[in-house]
């Protein structure tokens, strides 16, 4: 089949508040074919940033839109996808957004070649040898502004039967004090059963032996991972907290725009669980890469994500096969837009646990009520002439 | 002083085509004060992707456009630029083109400072003690269609009065014959004296074997560097290339747009020339710093430019005053836009050298008349409402 049409969508709540809450507004990429079928993805960016990676005038050989190699290409083989999505990339090169604004293009290929060839997208990437497994989610928030606050949340993860949650940034930082007061209320909170994760927010910046310090503090309390101790610049930071072996297996990577950072954090920062938005890297191809990366290496992967089920079922088929990486991310708050944009979210079973539906594609439903909805229309003119910006109706 | 305005432009050419040449259009940022300084500088970006990050709507707490941290600013020391910097990209350290886009307001930011304290940019960054030093230029292009056009541009550069000359990509690739055939040719019309660097264009992408053998066919050529023989993320192909000490020094890094990629090139890639574009790693404080990571592991640090003078005068601040990084690259051909950007372009010297003026802030002056006669006005509505785009009147 033959991709005839670029979408490129920016949704958004009315209001937009200075909160850390990445639901807020969102991108997102739809591509039609002249079969009739039409696939979607979502990037975890700004979405006017990303609309302009796709329909910016070009600058030169290097610096070419995103949606020039889409239109018009073929795609009946996974071959061809990675063909698309090479020439794309490659003529966006300098472009140093293109990761962040191609990965919901990425989706949307898989979800149209799922289709095409009706397969789970799953299927595609691992074969048809390894079934699917189901995931453990972790319930994400931020600690409470006290210890008792922190303490409340806790208890409330485990009476909506949730197994594992983390708890990070707010008040966990430079003070060791505060952190295993924080720590010691989510344990108490969850139970001893419940897997406990923190994420430290960046607390020790660049200093590995601060971070190391911080470890030890929290080693009595059974924590399956310390996320990001270090800022993600400070790989080196990484390096020498790995060499010195701390208590708590360290987790990191979110912020990976490209393989290669990925594979940076675990080659030479030594994380051990690789955490990838499949969103921000380049989509489920480069997540996948990811993943590869962090197997070859004895890394767990693990998904980072923080918006729609479009992208929670995304990041689930990277690594929905491979039974070593057990956990995924699992967003319990959000805003309606987010919580509406598809029509049959991933929602968990009895057990507990998160599981894929075997469907063709990505196996989800964008809401297009949700779509027109939040859609928020762009216009944009570059020296008095309007800029084509693909299709546009929902 | 304050940063009172912030105007961002979009310079193009009337016609752009899909030529490799990066001088068709450019992105300039100018920032003006309560005082009546005003800074200039340049990114080498897209110039439509690198707007949106200043003036897109925020989609939360990390993704907040750049003019945000820069309009109000106070700016009367060293210690201020590095703050308003640091405030600017984390609120938007969720937009992956951020350091690409930020790179020209951080070069008006030392433009502006250097002003206020009467002061040349490099010794605010390298103090009074060490003076500027001519550097030496050279001249960069392709390679001719055939080893007879390789060698009647290499005579030509020579008789230019160049020192130093690059030949790259073209017809340099897989086929060593070829590529031996046009190094030889260059060599040939360059004579024993000048100094020639080769290009290589990602010839042998991930496969250092390849590589290795590439640069043993040149060996005897007197070649000072062989430029990105693999992909730029290839970081471990380049640390196999480096483990096997190849005959000829390598050099990387154009692609680096945060300081830590540069420092992967050469901690883990172990390259020789460190080539950093303060256009595109984040300006010239993150050039500086990637040229300190240079100096801590033995690597020689040499600027990426192939923008106007305006950028060439800020990748030149960054390592004049350092006596053992003697070579700059120096672009030799580009668009009128490009050539008459500033007033007072950076000649070479009798001798053949390039140096910087004495003169408060970065030394060269925008031309008007270049900017308005180049200028591409850019309107965007969001949700049917105009978007503020800073000041507009040049």
């Amino acid at each position: 089949m033959i991709v005839t049409e670029v979408a490129t969508f920016y949704l958004s709540m009315p209001e937009v508040s200075d909160r850390a809450d990445g639901t807020q507004d969102t991108f997102l990429v739809r591509l039609r074919t002249d079969t009739g079928l039409e696939g979607w993805g979502e990037s975890d960016a700004p979405p006017l940033v990303s609309m302009a990676c796709y329909w910016c005038p070009p600058s030169h050989s290097n610096i070419v839109p995103l949606s020039k190699a889409l239109v018009g290409a073929r795609l009946d083989s996974v071959e061809d996808l990675h063909r698309v999505r090479r020439e794309a990339i490659t003529r966006a090169l300098d472009i140093q957004q293109v990761h962040h604004a191609f990965s919901a293009a990425d989706i949307a290929l898989w979800d149209l070649l799922g289709k095409r060839l009706e397969v789970p997208v799953y299927e595609l990437l691992d074969g048809p040898e390894l079934p699917p497994r189901p995931k453990q989610p972790y319930a994400s928030s931020l600690f409470g502004a006290t210890p008792d606050e922190t303490r409340a949340l806790a208890t409330g993860r485990r009476a909506a039967g949730f197994r594992a949650a983390k708890f990070g940034w707010g008040p966990f930082g430079v003070d060791r004090t505060i952190n295993l007061a924080h720590a010691t209320a989510a344990r108490e909170g969850l139970g001893p059963e419940t897997r406990l994760f923190i994420d430290a927010g960046w607390a020790w910046g660049h200093d590995a032996d601060q971070a190391l310090a911080g470890t030890m503090d929290l080693a009595d309390l059974n924590v399956s991972w310390l996320e990001e101790p270090l800022l993600p610049d400070a790989i080196e930071g990484y390096r020498a907290l790995a060499q010195m072996r701390p208590a708590i297996p360290i987790a990191a990577g979110e912020s990976s725009g490209s393989v290669r950072q990925a594979e940076d954090f675990v080659v030479n920062g030594g994380v051990n669980y690789l955490q990838i938005d499949a969103g921000r890297i380049g989509g489920i191809t480069a997540a996948h890469a990811a993943r590869r990366v962090a197997e070859r290496n004895d890394a767990s992967y693990v998904n980072h994500t923080f918006k729609s089920h479009l992208s929670l079922a995304a990041a689930l088929h990277v690594f929905t096969c491979a039974s070593s990486h057990e956990i995924v991310e699992y967003a319990v708050d959000g805003s309606p837009l987010s919580a509406n944009l598809v029509h049959d979210p991933l929602l968990p079973a009895a057990d507990g646990t998160i599981s894929l539906r075997e469907e063709p594609g990505l196996g989800v439903e964008v809401d297009r009520d949700t779509v027109r909805r939040y859609l928020t229309p762009v216009e944009v003119r570059v020296a008095g002439r309007v800029l084509e910006l693909g299709a546009q109706e929902v």
